[in-house]
């Protein structure tokens, strides 16, 4: 089986679950309970947002705990912003970049719902966002601006510094950041000061599912989304999953501490990937620079994407037709066809995605399946 | 050590655990990938849900997996209520227990910001509902109904047949019930018919964390919560957390299969920790009938709840000051003010709870510690 879905979501690694099952049986007491079992558990948890603060720049205090990226890019949207709002009832305006998941789009109908004025940042035909666009329209009445950080279907990484410059005359403006596929390669840009709030995503990089992350910056108002006991500082209340927080914890030290290696073996792996699929006859579409490099996205028009997935999973390689989160409802293709892609490219879409784990052995294998299928499917063409 | 903090949380089933250990290796793969892992994954996403259907009488497609207890809740009355008074303007009144869970207490301040009147139905000295005063405040003006089906901190069991009596003439009122302390010994009142709305939380049954259930009847319109790649039939986006939820799903089968002998053991336990408190001059406030025999609530006025919990603690006996989910915030004691306690009883109380898995040994244990602890304390009373 050669796994190259890793953006949809990674396979747990082995130690991070051998973690995650020891704190389930040895720390299985409730953080909020007052015996000594209870604040057992209690540290436990603090010291893993220590760690995860740590990693990501941020305080202590900045950081929650939720179940899922979706969540914490909901509460930042509903939550915080709703809010800001309230507290500066001139500011509607939301720039959102074009590329966003689903997990951002689609509460664009509740939030214009509820008033707000959602622009949509427009990109150029490598995926990079229009700053241009951006520097005319940020002005007093914008509340927030939302730049993801790694694209989930292309690739490309935004450039935090060129934001940040834009930013530098709107200090009250909120940014934030999904950057639940920027653990793999850009880890260190999450760690950027002016970012207000980011999204992380513990199913991304090898731990257990079921933890998101929003890291906070203090200088923001905190607005709970889910009411009840007051976990999380009071902020996102549950029954703490403190064997997965504390596994992803683990997870993401692996990631920072991997980090360099981690970018070498996947540059390399993306050059030969890109080499074989443009000697194929396979227009790529993530950027020679400038994209993460565990992300390729490429066509080989005008087969159709699904069809060269199940090519590849005949092969026994899996792959999919750009992001997996939607990919099962519908394809949708929202990055490619922001960034002016035609129909018949985008349609004939697929996303090679690696990870942390993925090795040169599988890499090869890749290679020759490309080989092998364009070869096969290029009678057909 | 001798846990009987289980209402707080219960420790993880180890033949769970292996389920949740062997899905989360060899069922990785996001069930929204288009290949055959993630095909493989959906189907067994599918059982899951078809598994716990079956348990609780509802309908396969009426089975959401959330990730708590709380965001069940939450999503009930922030998204569904919203949506079916958009449906019904004229309907925003909602009648709520006095007893319930912080999940659904801390959101009436939004709830009122919202323009909804929310009324508490008071309960009596047993902390059973007043049916006449529900009685009389039912009308075509309420929209929603939720009642606790086993309180969390003394553990009394409301009547659904007689709510559903009641409810009789208004089947538009949406019923919500959360049966989040119910699985115990409750589970097949889940089942009844007329509740529209239904939540559960995962590690109440030696389930891992993380994993919460929202049953609604499809007659009942659905509204997300939580937006993004449509995942849980369109209404609750997140990647699946498809080994919690396969793991989630077997324990409730487990609790289910073994009702009955948990039942009986459960009852007799409860049976002799109350005589042997009562021996000791406790006063026991959970209902000696008409009560889930896993909570016992108990005081001895005038020490402090607190006090007795580190008592027992230093015996290796592990319990709490009443519900666990605020006791680390604050000694809240709802449900005992509900029922009109004074003021010093419900500072001393204490809640004792047990599980599926708790054994005689055990309860000998404790009930050895129970003449220990008084014995020293009345001394000191
Ligand atoms: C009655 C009741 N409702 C809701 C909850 C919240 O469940 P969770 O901790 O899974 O969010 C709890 C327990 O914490 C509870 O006892
Ligand atoms: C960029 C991006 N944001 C958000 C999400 C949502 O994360 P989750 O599946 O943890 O809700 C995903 C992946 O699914 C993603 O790729």
């Amino acid at each position: 089986m050669y796994y190259f879905d890793n953006s949809a979501t990674t396979q747990p690694d082995s130690q991070v679950m051998e973690t995650y099952l020891k704190v389930s049986q040895d720390y299985f007491a409730n953080p909020s309970s007052v015996h000594k079992l209870g604040v057992r558990s209690h540290q436990l948890l603090d010291a893993a947002r220590k760690q995860v603060s740590e990693i990501l720049g941020f305080a202590s205090n900045e950081i929650y705990f939720t179940s899922s990226g979706t969540e914490s890019n909901n509460w930042a949207l509903q939550a915080i912003v709703d809010h800001y709002h309230d507290l500066h009832p001139n500011k509607s305006k939301l720039l959102i970049s074009s590329i966003e998941h689903a997990s951002m789009t689609k509460q664009f109908d509740l939030l214009k719902e509820r008033g707000y004025q959602v622009e949509l940042i427009p990109v150029d035909s490598q995926g990079f966002l229009n700053y241009e666009w951006l520097h005319s329209h940020l002005d007093n009445q914008v509340l927030l601006v939302s730049t993801m950080l790694v694209n989930n279907e292309v690739g490309m990484i935004q450039d935090l510094d060129r934001l940040t410059a834009l930013l530098k005359q709107f200090p009250q403006v909120i940014w934030h950041v999904d950057a639940v596929q920027a653990v793999t390669t850009c880890l260190d840009e999450c760690r950027h000061e002016r970012i207000d709030l980011l999204s992380l995503s513990s199913h991304k990089f090898h731990a257990p599912r079921g933890v998101g992350i929003l890291a906070k910056r203090s200088r923001i108002e905190n607005q709970p989304f889910i009411y009840g006991g007051g976990q999380e500082m009071g902020q996102r209340s549950s029954t703490e999953n403190l064997a997965a927080i504390v596994a992803t914890a683990q997870a993401l030290r692996k990631m920072s501490e991997q980090q360099g290696q981690i970018k070498q073996k996947l540059g390399q792996f993306n050059h030969r990937i890109r080499q074989t699929l443009k000697e194929n006859g396979w227009q790529v579409h993530s950027p020679e620079s400038g994209a993460s490099s565990h992300i390729i996205c490429a066509s080989f028009a005008p087969i159709p994407g699904e069809v060269l997935v199940h090519a590849f999973e005949a092969e026994e390689v899996y792959i999919s037709t750009t992001s997996a989160c939607s990919s099962r409802v519908r394809s949708d293709h929202a990055t490619l066809r922001a960034m002016g892609l035609a129909d018949q490219e985008s349609e004939s879409a697929i996303r090679i995605s690696m990870s942390s784990q993925t090795e040169a052995t599988e890499v090869d294998y890749l290679l020759e399946t490309i080989h092998k299928i364009s070869r096969n499917l290029k009678i057909g063409k």
